[in-house]
């Protein structure tokens, strides 16, 4: 069967849908043909897996389709030829587009350990068949050893002691979070992880599953053993890129998909946009790998506007991030201390505690922490980190909208937001604040 | 006495507080002399004053002097003569100052009913043993009247129902939050309070307070008699300038004291900060007077700069806001769209709504009403309301970031914002980005 269609979408995770939707709701031509065509009956939210174990049932954590406005292809396709505009499915269609949108997401990265073949080793899999079977099996195990120490594997630690499973975390660096954020960051997580009973292992990796078909015990650097009744492997993905390598479009030095700052590949009308596609630094400028839903949402938006012609252009990825352990939501953008000085950029830090409700006595106060990064040289916010309460969640979003337009420490510390007694710190202790007075104090900063 | 100090703040609430503060962090002198003298021995937390009945302790709801490094001199002054720098005060201190920060706040205006004068009628005082008296009073109450649907009443309205007081909220115009929020917004805080059991009188008036000697009831402008034991006037503050205009020194249109960008006075050396000071809107420029602690923050982090040689210049007032009735957090930023209509400015507006966690499943989650208020002519971001549940309060914070920066709906469209499955709403949901598509879609803007 051959269909003609003006935009031709692969995949149906965040990127894909929004892509399609906002495309949608933009365009002004209201006969442009949009498919979107996707391998799974129904796609899963990629954010929500690590809690469809307990807190949100597995079939609700899908991307509302019908709310959306969505009409999905359920097929595969085997193969793009971007030259002719031309795409291949398993289920033989043929489509001639004039808009290819690659949006195949990211997968997971195979366990770097001797007998992962034994049942009860798992990975991070958007597919809701394979995590069925995976909780399935974690219900009735008892001992679970989660592998990875990032935003997934600290989310999954935090879901399995809500399940009363006994959980132990390895992270192969000395520290949690080792990629996303600095280390007191880091260790904020790992005293929570601690505070809801996590055996959390750092500096060590595992070597080996040992068990007669089913894992019964993982085996670390040093020899020691730990028996378990399941292994989640949880570090880390990597872009998607079999379809468009295959296509001979150009991936770039992180090996994901190359693309301009309009979502543009190699090829003329060939997008990427999500995990499958490479990322600038807004900050550094230099070309990362950043898997996000939310990166993926804003890339997909580009993308709507380069094929309707809106000369959109994005300004790099802020590589924006939340991630939630037991009581504390910890989230960063831009980037952190050590991203800026491995990127050889001179900085100045500044930071500040404040508590999140004023005064302190209301019952359910809680902690917040926020440090920002200037560049030392133009005085510029490069990057920030905040470990608050759940309700401080947003807080790094602000600090988004700050590190986007590149404010300085003056124009941060003159900022004016609001405040109230059961959702902020008070006026004087606002913690956006503080901290770049601090780093105007420390620094010298003007 | 004499005493020569080279600043002299006047005032001990958060503007005083926080100029004397931030003069003490940011001085690079460290001999710079600062006296703060205040009239009360403890300064009350202004915004925490609605949750004193029983959210917390009266006595906690103070500004912590020694964990800021603030000492007071508690007396007060009776006469200011800025030509010639000195200060008298009744306990019989004559100041010599080189800088005098007028930080004097605001007063409650009187109740505007006959019979005010009856026991049981109480206002929003700054005073620990008055605000002890009141709850002592309305402990013994069943019933209790509160005047004024602004943010202060249904405060107070939302804490007497914690203490299981009867209470009937009366406001003059026919919506609550009248002069803070769009209607849409006042109706969500009333459906709100009704859910509360509180009984909502909109577009009326109490004209009279009867009962022998202690009040027993109010009667309405149509003549209605609502018995209760006791009466809140919570209908309005305004600014204290009694010092400042028996000195000379040049009050505004508002009747607030007028400033420089700088918060300098009519009187060279002489500044005003907080709600004894008028303010030019963010927006349209205009004088206009706005009681606000986390204002008051922001212009005495001004003044010390100014004091200190900085060069730092305010950019008016963004009128930033956040008010809370049970469940829900409610802000606002910039203009209203009313406001933006009252001072010509023809607007373009869009709206979303989503749910504050993704997917919606997860337990906790609450809706998120966002309306972004654009200049239709420049396509510039003037204003923002939001109503979400407590964890969104820090959302008018994001927008109160790209109101400053004055964020064109597409760079609002194109900004990147961090979510996680408990704490924001989705990626493709997320209700700042689809309010400027909506605007972008409905009114044209690009």
């Amino acid at each position: 069967m051959l269909r003609e269609v003006d935009v031709l979408i692969i995949g149906g995770g965040p990127a894909g849908v929004e892509t399609y939707r906002a495309l949608a709701a933009l365009r002004r031509n209201k006969s442009l043909k949009i498919e979107l065509v996707r391998r799974e009956e129904k796609s899963i939210v990629p954010c929500g897996i690590p809690y469809t174990g307990v807190s949100v049932p597995l079939d609700r954590n899908v991307i509302p389709d019908a709310r959306l406005g969505i009409r999905a292809a359920i097929d595969v396709v085997t193969e793009v030829d971007p030259d002719r505009g031309v795409a291949r499915t398993a289920g033989g269609t043929t489509y001639k587009y004039r808009h290819l949108v690659l949006a195949t997401g990211s997968v997971s990265t195979e366990p770097r350990f001797e007998g992962s073949d034994r049942a009860g080793i798992f990975k991070v899999v958007k597919d809701l068949e394979y995590l069925r079977r995976m909780w399935n099996y974690i219900r009735q195990a008892r001992r679970v050893a989660v592998v990875g120490g990032g935003p997934v594997g600290i989310e999954f630690a935090d879901e399995l002691r809500r399940m009363e499973r006994e959980v132990v975390l390895i992270e192969l660096m000395p520290r949690l979070l080792p990629t996303a954020f600095d280390p007191e960051f880091g260790e904020l997580a790992r005293a929570q992880l601690v505070e809801l009973d996590v055996d959390v292992r750092l500096g060590t990796a595992v070597v080996r599953a040992l068990g007669e078909g089913r894992v019964e015990a993982v085996e670390l650097g040093d020899g020691q053993r730990i028996p378990v009744d399941a292994v989640l492997w949880a570090a880390g993905m990597r872009p998607d890129t079999a379809l468009a390598a295959a296509a001979g479009i150009k991936l770039g030095p992180t090996g994901a998909i190359a693309v301009d700052r309009r979502m543009e590949t190699s090829h003329s009308g060939v997008y990427a946009v999500g995990d499958c596609a490479e990322k600038a630094h807004f900050i550094t400028g230099r070309p990362v790998w950043f898997g996000s839903s939310s990166l993926a949402a804003h890339e997909a938006r580009i993308a709507a506007g380069s094929i309707l012609g809106l000369e959109w252009e994005g300004g790099g990825a802020l590589c924006a991030l939340i991630t939630v352990v037991g009581d504390i939501a910890l989230g960063r953008v831009g980037v952190t201390e050590e991203e800026a000085r491995q990127a050889g950029i001179k900085v100045a830090v500044g930071k500040a505690s404040a508590v999140d409700k004023h005064p302190p006595e209301l019952p359910g106060a809680r902690n917040i922490l926020a440090k920002l990064i200037f560049n030392a040289s133009d005085g510029g916010l490069i990057g920030a980190e905040v470990a608050a309460g759940k309700h401080g969640g947003e807080i790094i979003n602000i600090l988004a909208a700050l590190v986007r337009r590149r404010a300085t420490a003056r124009e941060v510390y003159l900022g004016q937001f609001a405040t109230q007694p059961w959702v902020t710190a008070s006026p004087i202790a606002y913690p956006i604040i503080r901290a770049a007075e601090n780093a105007i104090v420390t620094h010298g900063l003007r």
